[in-house]
């Protein structure tokens, strides 16, 4: 297959593009490393992404930033940061991206165990995690010739424990080479509308 | 108690207000009816509006609008039209409300059962209520002073079938002043960072 990983350069995009090149044909996108570069928060820079990449098998979207702060002093000018990342720039490579698939093909968006799981200073995290999520499960329904669309929820991830740790107290972190795998089972198994978690 | 009901003179507010304004001091904001005139979508217009209405043991949103539309012609723009309204302006409703409320009061807010029931034309819907109920399970984590939050899914209303019910084959509908109760529930109760849904 032909695989486009956006956000293929970052800490668990690297390892979601070792383990898929060993059996298919993996492009990365990042901001500013990888194949090719894009800002999934610019719509034209989107859509000439694909234009670049022509046709597609696959569409894995690891990337997306949010907004962390305690709730007392958030914004909801600052909220609307992560709405506008994470959230709606990987429901734009979706809906962009999905006339770019071949028949069967199939996106894999990433959320994080926050959608399920609250910590402090985490409500952005959780509302646009759950939102990803809940853009999986409605999109599914919806996606024509045979396309598919899947998520995957990580826990905190053992290489990224440094920054993030102290935001996950007595959480079990995964390595980000078990992440990978479930983005595997989006692109190889056959399921639509599902959330992998990896917790 | 003193409430303010945000969209209280809305289909599904004014059943609320109606049931609440037995034992309560209730307070209503529209768009352009009620007692002030507020846009959620504006930080200005919601600032106004708390400085007006002074100190309040809860805060209730019934209002806010999403994109409706097949996913085939979605635009990540039409996405954003729902992220900014009945998300954002809710979760505005929520960041700065909390410090116009007594000690002990509470924050009700309106998602919906396509956060957990997909439908055709509902990818945005899904992905906003879905959000709406993330963001109520953490902020409930975090606000202070017994401040609690709670969401509240109705299934379609039955006030609303002749609008909205093409869109919901088979579910069944409920009467606003069913939905009405799950509010008093929040308002009088003890629980926080709950979502009742009415189906
Ligand atoms: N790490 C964790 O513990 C963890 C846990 C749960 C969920 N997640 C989620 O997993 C995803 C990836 O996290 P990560 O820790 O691997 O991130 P990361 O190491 O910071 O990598 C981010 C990746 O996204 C790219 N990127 C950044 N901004 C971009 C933009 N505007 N447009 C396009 N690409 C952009 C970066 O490209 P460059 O390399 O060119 O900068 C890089 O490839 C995020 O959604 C995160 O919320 C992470
Ligand atoms: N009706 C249903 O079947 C149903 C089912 C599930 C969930 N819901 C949710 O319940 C909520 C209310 O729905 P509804 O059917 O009762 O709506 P509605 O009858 O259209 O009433 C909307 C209310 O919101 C106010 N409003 C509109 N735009 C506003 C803005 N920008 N800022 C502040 N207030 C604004 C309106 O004020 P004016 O009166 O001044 O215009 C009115 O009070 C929505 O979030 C909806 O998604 C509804």
């Amino acid at each position: 297959m032909k695989i486009l990983v956006i956000g293929g350069t970052g800490t668990l995009g690297k390892a979601v593009v070792s383990v898929l090149g060993d059996n298919h044909s993996v492009i990365t996108a990042g901001k500013t490393h990888g194949d090719f570069q894009v800002d999934i928060t610019d719509e034209s820079s989107v859509k000439a992404l694909f234009a670049r990449t022509g046709k597609l098998d696959a569409i894995i979207s690891t990337t997306g930033s949010l907004h962390f702060g305690p709730l007392e002093e958030m914004t909801a000018e600052q909220f609307n940061t992560g709405l506008q990342d994470k959230l709606l720039g990987q429901v734009r490579i979706a809906l962009i991206g999905k006339a770019f698939l071949n028949d069967g093909g199939s996106i894999t968006l990433t959320s994080g165990i926050v959608a399920d799981e609250p910590i402090r200073q985490g409500a952005n995290a959780t509302a646009v995690n759950a939102a990803v999520e809940g853009f999986v499960r409605a999109a599914a329904i919806e996606l024509p010739r045979g396309i598919r669309i899947n998520g995957v929820s990580p826990t905190v991830v053992e290489e990224s424990l440094e920054g993030y740790g102290p935001f996950f107290p007595g959480f079990e972190a995964a390595p980000a080479a078990r992440v990978a795998k479930a983005y595997v089972r989006s692109v190889e198994g056959a399921q639509t509308g599902r959330i992998y978690k990896v917790w």
